[in-house]
């Protein structure tokens, strides 16, 4: 307690990020809530362009027309 | 809003599937709903068939004596 | 096989439309990949408006300010 | 994209910590994967105590034992 | 590590069965691959009935119809 | 109904501990809960070791300095 799963597309997220994802959503629940980071569990699951829909297309053909998913 | 998941045995699902499947759930969710499909994220998540388990078997055994999925 | 998990904010959905809902995702299991319906579990999940972010924001405050997940 | 599922033990958390939980993991995502906060969402379920098992053990027995989930 | 969700339809599960399918999962996860209770962690999530569709129908109207989920 | 999922860190299960976690789980819903096997789904879904997080660090990192998820 707590478990926290991240599931992103599959683009390349390198071994640093996830170590900040983790190290950054462990840290927001002791700020926030106060949870002992030795039961906070957090799990990355990434997942293929072909396999993520967004409204009502694959995240894959998306891509292939330009459209990503980064801040504006 | 909505997030739905399909999860499904590793059974050569091909890119026009999952493209059928993306886009039937989210038409669902509209004439349904009415939910705006820029607001629908579905995810597929193949499971191989060693990891499913139904009837207290492993599918990769149950296939292997010839059962399958498919609607009779 | 297959599982299909649909989470929705919780908005009033009624009991047909949550028939329509598994019928339709069962239908289209069998439709696209001929899967027997007696094989397909389809659960859904609505979830408070106030556990519910998107846009860094909670959807009861989102509500609160007249945007809907309406198609538009 | 991405979708965050945060599964916590009902214990009384209050809107102003969702909202923060929310908010922070969505910067979170923008900060560290550049990621759109219009196409990320979080979705927190929160568990019962006698739902959530721990070494074996329900978390309300757990409770009754004086044991939490506080930082030390 | 290990994470196990348990998904089961709200038909009366009892706090003893509950402790039963906490202790008894928790158990085999050391059985079987050696896994320190302390890291295991376990939720049961109830579904109501009309949440939960079966051969494309909800679990509600099946009970109607006095079919049940219990072992032949 | 049930529907389990088992999340594990992917340190190189068996295909034989992976059929003892299957029958496992199945027999467990059966003797305490009374469900048919025919109804009881399992799935398996094994984690890369940078993709856990333990603690608000990677769990491969916590491999690399010797310590493992084993029972003491």
């Amino acid at each position: 307690m707590p478990y926290i799963k991240i599931e992103l597309t599959k683009e390349g997220v390198t071994r640093q990020q996830k170590q900040a994802l983790i190290k950054g959503v462990t840290d927001l629940m002791t700020n926030v809530l106060n949870k002992d980071p030795q039961l906070t569990h957090v799990v990355i699951q990434e997942v293929e362009l072909d396999d993520w829909g967004f409204g009502g297309e694959q995240v894959s053909v998306l891509r292939e027309q330009g459209i990503t998913a980064d801040k504006k």
